[in-house]
């Protein structure tokens, strides 16, 4: 039976409509394709009372044991998610010394002084890990607790993305013990909106994560890495569903007359 | 006090990032404007248990008086939502005649038969009028009780929104008073894709509602249509709000110099 999963998104912005939450649909696949089942997805506000009301949902009628939240981690005095999170948990919100050195380090690389605004990005439901942040500025939370482990990220789309794949993933595989492959190809010539509809067909047809990214001029010198990764089980088996799902892209771009395969799928 | 909304999306595809979830921003964008509160957005499975937990959690719990779903309508064994609200609320699952005859005079003119799966589309909880679906088949549900008031719509953008703008909306308006104001602008020579960016900016400077609509040729013959939607509670209030984003799109258009603005801003 896989463990059961929850994504909690926060913020007014996606209540109010003026945000698409791409976020959750980036986690759900990546924790479905990791194992886990993904029992719900509940955006709520930056509110207090209903991040706790969400949480005890999450964890205790739906019996999610993995909770990542999204929002609400940054320097504004909206940004209440690490508190909400401490209020929750009952514990206490405490300045994290490791927290507080990458702010600390961010900013001064940039010249800039520590204000209480980015003091604050360093307080953490005690006992607490930082989750490093590689693109922007606020540390995410790691909070282990008896029954639920928790991961807190940002809700900028690729500060998230890149804390969930350095961080987050590494842990929840150790945890199924699912094995990945990883594969790449690369292609010159046609932009990445042309190749866009082939990875849509693709992502549809088999179990696994793809997706696309630009390295040059999307027009002017179009050249378009593919990233797939599938899981499984078995190690074997993950690896031969990437290098189907690879080929088959693979062939369908060879159809292309613009486009030059130069770089032929390759599977971890 | 606004009146509390939670909007409800259902299906596994959701929880497993196949799709993403627009839907639940353009009716969160739709009820803000009309003056509800949306409380939160819940994306469950088809699955009995968890539909009935998160109606349980939005009505009785976040204290939702609309509660709008998305999802789970169609012919298939999988397509549960009628059935799975009818258990919520202690309802029998019944034949509804109005629902039957909307499906049938569908399939009757494009020369088909009723079958099983498509007569269950005309079972809806018992006490429920059927909302004519413009677009596609299923017909969605309206179920009016002491506390809460249900919309169940398809999880079809195209039919959804037709349904939402054609039948949800006027009883929405009904019940805040709120007040709307309509405008429209037709634009030549730029095709919708140049237009999105100036799109999004007004989306982002005004509360209000706004979308484009290509009318003939995307490159060869770019003619578009702009809709937006202000509101208030006092209807000179939404005019001029929708006057005031209408010109100021107007503007920023003038300043391309292919566009040719063919239908000046008018607000009902």
């Amino acid at each position: 039976l896989s463990e059961r999963a929850v994504i909690l998104s926060i913020g007014y912005e996606l209540l109010q409509g003026r945000v698409i939450n791409t976020n959750a649909t980036y986690i759900s696949r990546k924790l479905s394709l990791l194992g886990y089942e993904v029992k719900a997805i509940i955006s709520v506000g930056d509110n207090y009372n209903d991040i706790g009301k969400a949480l005890d949902f999450a964890i205790n009628t739906l019996g999610a044991r993995i909770v990542i939240t999204t929002g609400g981690l940054g320097p504004t005095h909206d940004d209440i998610t690490a508190d909400a999170i401490a209020k929750y948990f009952r514990k206490k919100l405490v300045l994290n010394k490791e927290a507080y050195e990458m702010i600390r380090s961010k900013y001064e690389s940039a010249g800039m002084e520590m204000t209480e605004s980015r003091v604050k990005m360093a307080l953490l439901p005690e006992g607490s890990k930082p989750i490093p942040n590689s693109v922007g500025t606020a540390p995410g939370i790691h909070l282990r607790l008896e029954l639920v482990e928790l991961f807190a990220l940002p809700g900028v789309p690729k500060e998230m993305e890149a804390m969930f794949e350095q961080y987050v993933e590494p842990i929840l595989r150790a945890r199924t013990g699912i094995q990945i492959s990883e594969g790449y190809l690369e292609v010159m010539g046609v932009p990445e909106s042309g190749i866009a509809p082939l990875i849509k067909a693709i992502a549809k047809k088999y179990p696994i994560y793809i997706k696309s990214h630009p390295q040059l001029h999307e027009i002017e010198s179009p050249l378009v890495k593919v990233y797939i990764m599938a899981t499984d089980k078995e190690r074997s088996k993950a690896r031969s569903l990437c290098l189907e799902a690879c080929r088959d892209l693979e062939n369908k771009l060879r159809t292309l007359k613009e486009a030059k395969i130069i770089r032929s799928c390759e599977c971890s």
